[in-house]
């Protein structure tokens, strides 16, 4: 495979084109170059904003069966180029083929999800109670989109937007990460292939903030929708504030695991590691901080070690390879530094801690277990995003429920893990995150996502997502006296 | 009475309490000191944010029937100062006695429906399609709510505020107008003499940008709720960004008003010159631009001209008075400018345009008709908000759908009046306002309020306010195996 | 108090009047004569149809703001004669006068709960996804309901119905037991005082089957609704089958009770003794089979056994009743009945069983225990409605489910006591009946209620009971081309 | 193509059988043998309700996944045999090529739309105001289903009755006509192709009412359902009440046409005659009273009549045939009875009104308009189902509101054309029927199909079909205190 079958054009105005920069994506497998391509500048990005604009009254008038056929075209032309999608992640984040396939699916899935669940998105009307007046609630599209992508999991991410996009009537200017722009162009070549109207789907990357903050200055987005940090979502509310814009954002957060006495250890070990492991722990679900009771704490550590030890490292498309590089050298440079910051602490590196001894080159990080990991250390404050098991342990005494809602970035996602139902109720409860899962971890496209607090506005997924694309307008009419 | 009567403390932390600085309150009827009443300091504002915090995890807590004891003790003492309450509205804003009534009720109103309506907010599940988890959505109270509120409706801006928070066991603080914070404060030495839990609702008053800026840039509020101008809003998204905060804001508007040759003209001029001239127009939903086809022009410009003629002006509790003051000198004068600037373009003053000559004091606008708007005027550009009457004449040939949809500050209410309901029907379909009212208009505290666009986030009153004070938490629970 | 003081007419077309007989009413606390009431004959019930089927075009119209004045009068007029609505009770069926309070309540609460749940009954619309049409869904008034009422809760029961009639706009007529018409005719007194419209309201007594049927068979109710046994439900769907109807039946059950070794037993006696000995046990949703786990069956037992003991019985207003007489002597035969053929069948008696020696008239049964009940014993398979407990050891190599679940009459509760909630989760989900209570037990006017299989169909209580009086209106209507 | 194309067996517990008499299925077009097929016994059928009631706990308890598989797995068998399930109903009714159309998309659409729509039904919970309890509303699967089906759309009302009991976990006992089991006899058979679990859809025809009733009086089904006549509908909730069964039932109309002058008369003779013709207008919400207004009432008619005469008629096809033959020559002779009786009455035979010229043989009846049908006729008061337009003039002195609504078979489907919407409104309000179509006329299976009053109970298509398979279980759990 080489650099040149992928795709280097952004896609706006219903046009693939150049723009005004480059930039140079590479490999974190082996830092080799995958593709240069093309970043927006400021008239790029004007283009993008009056085709979203002008394609507006178009799209939000569009029936829903024609948004459907272009979302079921878009669908099947996505499924007839799994493989090149799946090998654009492959190369441009060095995400291991296995992983790469909940991108693609999410992709899929969503343009089939929406497509259907906008035809359930049902007007109502509230009831008169003089009777004098009807009054409908109509369900209209926001406006144009602006979507800010995080670089870790490429076409899903992307999947959350676009599908609800659509599928709601909404313009949406797409600015995946200028990390991972490769497999976002490739859907703008798809998209310019099914010959989707003009303005409906813009991508473009952009590099460096100004280009950026241009779209969210701009008064033409209705709603701008984020998958990043905290700190980003704070910048973008505060340079979206020219106008007055509707926000829907995913951010970071510091997930909490609990590990009471009673609970089934190889699950709770499969599920912690299983999501710290996979995709270099590049997941905003991630375990950050694993409190384990006392009472399991040796049994629990003693599997978490041996799944960091067994888990398949590299880049390797025909091998079982769970963990991947992470994604750039300052990452690395950052996850070491927890690292070696718990370590001088007092917390113990149980398991990897640095590079793997046979992979000399790229950005790969060993699965990580650390142990009597405290609250003063970085790597329990700070999002990780990273390969790395911190175990905290606990006991009745402990103060667990002020540790674990101690989430300055807040309010993701927390896990439990107990066969007490009562015990697990009590304490989703008392968590202040947005999901809350026992005993297991699921999320799909029907399934609601988001966080509270810190960690969000709006959701991700389900029929919640397509709400935020939507406004609702109220019709009174006076009856005939 | 004297300026002894009204009450004169900010209710903070459950205290009556007064500030490090005061504002004088003129009443714009005959700019008389109605009180002189204190304003938050840097210190008072940190307290205030401090008991709301420390209140949240109580509160939100606090039972269903808990929440609705205290929202009927508090609606019971509002009842109980009927009176007082319009008095302290009669005087520091000047308005009309008839007109307090609608304040009054609203704030008796929001105290009920919230307190029967937050029994209504079910939680829901999503299905599993796999059969292996559970997942529920939880509606949480968001956290603490911050309220900026307009000067124009004293208690019925807090009520639509005190209301939803309250039900939903979301702290709030309540910053009135500085121009009219009487009647609110009124409202806090209610909440003290019911002994309403600390922290729960305060309110204070602001002088100046310092002390509301420190409160929007503060972590501690989830969520801040306007009623102002966009231009406000905007500032206050700017300032607010410091966190990751929810919005609902209800703001400006340049309502259009659609009158075609079928309309029922009493009914028209009814509501346009009763919206318009009522509490001197200062009314966010009021009509802006009157388009009035040519071939009923003659006829409804005479009866928006008799009205104007006929309506009651002057602050006297005892008269029959529709048309206090305008809020205060400054006020008078842009209005008098937009008038003047009309004219001198070529509008024609058709009724008021200037003080009524039998009040010399006080900033009372004459109710105006303005015939012959054109699109380059100010009074056609700028929400007026004020007792003027802009007609644009139209014809078939008339560019109709652009023009009812120019506007920058956009999409809070438009009206249409014909007898033609495919046509009325299809107008409401194409007007990009949050409100589309039909040969009437009705508010009422179960009716989605709240514009689009530039106009406004999230709702006001209805069950959908109510939504604006919580958040989801997904609870996943996976089945035994 | 002498029978002077009691109602003694019917309510039919807006008037208080006699019948074609007379029924009379002993209170089975002593049989004495409470009143001689007046029953309907086949005029009466032909007058009561045609007031009903007439007032329905008014009273499907009249507007939420006007249904809800009435409800609220009507409450207004329950209230002032709370006593006299008690007394009727405590005379009619010797009902504990602390047992009379949750009728009362029930009454005052319908009337209050559902004239605001009707206002938040919103009308729908279906998306179109062709965009050619709209298609909205309108709630309407069913038509005319009839109810027949079981004698065990006169005005709790009257209250199920009355409450949703009369919100949602459906005539209706009531027929209580002819045992116990007292509380109900004093309900028709209070609608004709406050001047309710004609028809709105009817409530008649039947005395055998030629009336009731005759009501039945009638093609003027669109619905007809029950409290009663299964097999009156199935007399009544055959009658009423000469026209097509709704119905909504809350009929027989033969709830079990399932007590693991975890379980709280103090929770479990207090509710299983409390249910079974209040209202004498003449309560649907009674617990009829309690299945004790063998680890905890003596404690179980012995707490039962106390209570049992310990339950104040007799008819005296003064004094601590917990367990007033069984309806009248039928009953007590067949509950004696039921006790000496458990006795018979190997069963303990292990206390009560018989007439407690302190009253030697009238028809109170002590409260019963018996032990060891199996699975071919007459106690086991009926429903008892009366205050027997009846304890079925269970161990781990029982066939639980298929207990549990054998229930002819089938499904309305089922009740489980556990701390260990997925094994109460898991039970929940395989108990086929309409309602199953964990660890404790709550009715009220908000939560549904409702069997299912030969239990019933729909529900009386909280939103869903309204839907059974409304029927829903497409009205679709083509778009302009 | 020969009889022995099509499918000769029955569908019981998986099995493709025979069964203990048959039935000759005759061609209404010739009078030919098509198949003879065998009819039920009473042994069949207690094999059918034991093998469905043996499915429900397994098929109640399949994962919705698991379900969508086996409900694609019949649509794409369905798909794939288009043609040939196509064909028998060409031959069992006689029906024209292209309105099997109809019938075979209804299928396929059904088995998709209620595959997805069952992930749509989701849990909801009641908010406990004391805050001491939870409460979750769970839909469960009703249990086993039994539909009686017409003979007017064999596989329309198949897929009414397929989709929703297969997703909601229904096993469902289906009997066809007699005089049309061919194509579901064909979907039998592939039911057992895909290997679908044995008792979950069963197929079987009865002869006479024996077999029927013994289904019906089974305690096996817990939900009947039928599309037939009211009298029907009559009869077996007659039969039906040995046990408490739920009913959904679609039956007789009288549907009413309200042309008023404004209309526009192009697009109502359109639908009136479209409805009328199509299918021989043996279909449940055909227009039956067509009310003209005056002012038009010349050129309706002259539309209608052009319309009927150029209808093309027959049974071939190759050719453009919009009228196939009516069901059998019973169904004839009282069509010509209804005809002859209104021709007597003073009618005017305008088109039709006999056997066409060129079709000696076969049931055929040219389509038919009738002018001045009055109230009086047979034609006017039954539902006519045959294509016979009846055309009542009225001005505006009628007491239209009285005889729209005059409908003893009652309240299926009304029309309404003017560009009047207020008008249309009004009317639709007015109108006591379950669906009013305005302007144009839409059915699909997301949208409610469903009468009121003597027209049925429950509904067909949409959302709310489901329900009618569903019941609701309430799971309360006391909170720790």
């Amino acid at each position: 495979m080489t650099t040149a079958t992928f795709a280097k054009k952004m896609y706006i105005a219903g046009e693939l084109t150049d723009g005004q920069g480059t930039v140079d994506v590479l490999n974190p497998a082996n830092d080799q170059l995958v593709a240069s391509v093309p970043t927006a500048g400021i008239d790029d990005a004007d283009r993008a904003l009056a085709a979203a604009r002008d394609a507006f009254p178009m799209w939000s008038r569009t029936s829903i069966a024609e948004r459907q056929m272009w979302m079921h075209k878009l669908r099947d032309a996505v499924i007839a180029n799994e493989d090149h999608l799946r090998d654009c992640m492959h190369h441009e984040m060095g995400k291991p083929w296995g992983n790469t396939q909940e991108d693609f699916d999410s992709l899929k899935n969503s343009l089939e999800f929406y497509a259907d669940e906008i035809a359930r998105i049902h007007d109502t009307a509230v009831a008169d109670r003089a009777g004098t007046h009807t009054h409908r609630l109509v369900h209209e599209p926001a406006g144009v989109a602006l979507a800010f992508l995080a670089w870790n999991f490429p076409l899903l991410n992307l999947a959350f937007k676009i599908g609800p996009a659509m599928a709601a009537g909404c313009p949406i200017i797409i600015r995946p990460s200028e990390q991972t722009p490769i497999s976002a162009y490739a859907v703008g070549e798809l998209c310019a292939q099914t010959g989707l109207p003009p303005g409906v789907v813009q991508i473009l990357c952009t590099d460096g903030y100004d280009v950026a903050d241009h779209l969210s200055a701009s008064p033409v987005p209705a709603l701008i929708t984020l998958i990043g940090s905290t700190k980003t979502g704070q910048h973008i509310m505060r340079t979206g504030a020219t106008s007055i814009k509707k926000y829907s954002m995913e951010l970071g957060g510091n997930a909490p695991v609990l590990i009471f006495p009673d609970a089934d250890l190889d699950v709770a070990a499969d599920i912690v590691c299983g999501v710290k492991f996979n995709n270099a722990g590049q997941i905003c679900v991630s375990p950050n901080r694993v409190f384990v009771h006392q009472d399991v704490l040796e049994e629990f550590t003693a599997q978490a070690v041996a799944k960091a030890q067994n888990a398949g490292v590299g880049w390797d498309k025909t091998a079982d390879i769970l963990t991947g590089p992470v994604i750039d050298g300052r990452a690395w440079a950052r996850l070491k530094g927890l690292i070696d910051g718990a370590a001088a602490g007092g917390a113990q590196v149980l398991a990897g801690g640095d590079r793997p001894g046979d992979l000399p080159d790229g950005h790969f990080l060993a699965p990580t277990v650390l142990g009597n990991v405290t609250e003063d250390m970085d790597v329990y404050r700070q999002e990780t995003f990273g390969p790395i098991v911190s175990i905290i342990p606990f006991d009745d005494d402990t103060d667990l429920d002020r540790m674990a809602n101690d989430c300055d970035e807040g309010g993701l996602t927390a896990y439990i893990f107990t066969r007490d139902l009562a015990l697990a109720e009590d304490w989703a409860a008392r968590l202040r995150y947005g999901e809350v899962q026992i005993n297991g971890v699921k999320y799909d496209i029907d399934l609601p996502h988001g966080g509270i607090g810190q960690s969000g506005i709006g959701h991700d997924c389900s029929t919640l997502a397509l709400h935020d694309y939507l406004v609702i307008k109220r019709i009174t009419r006076a009856l005939p006296a």
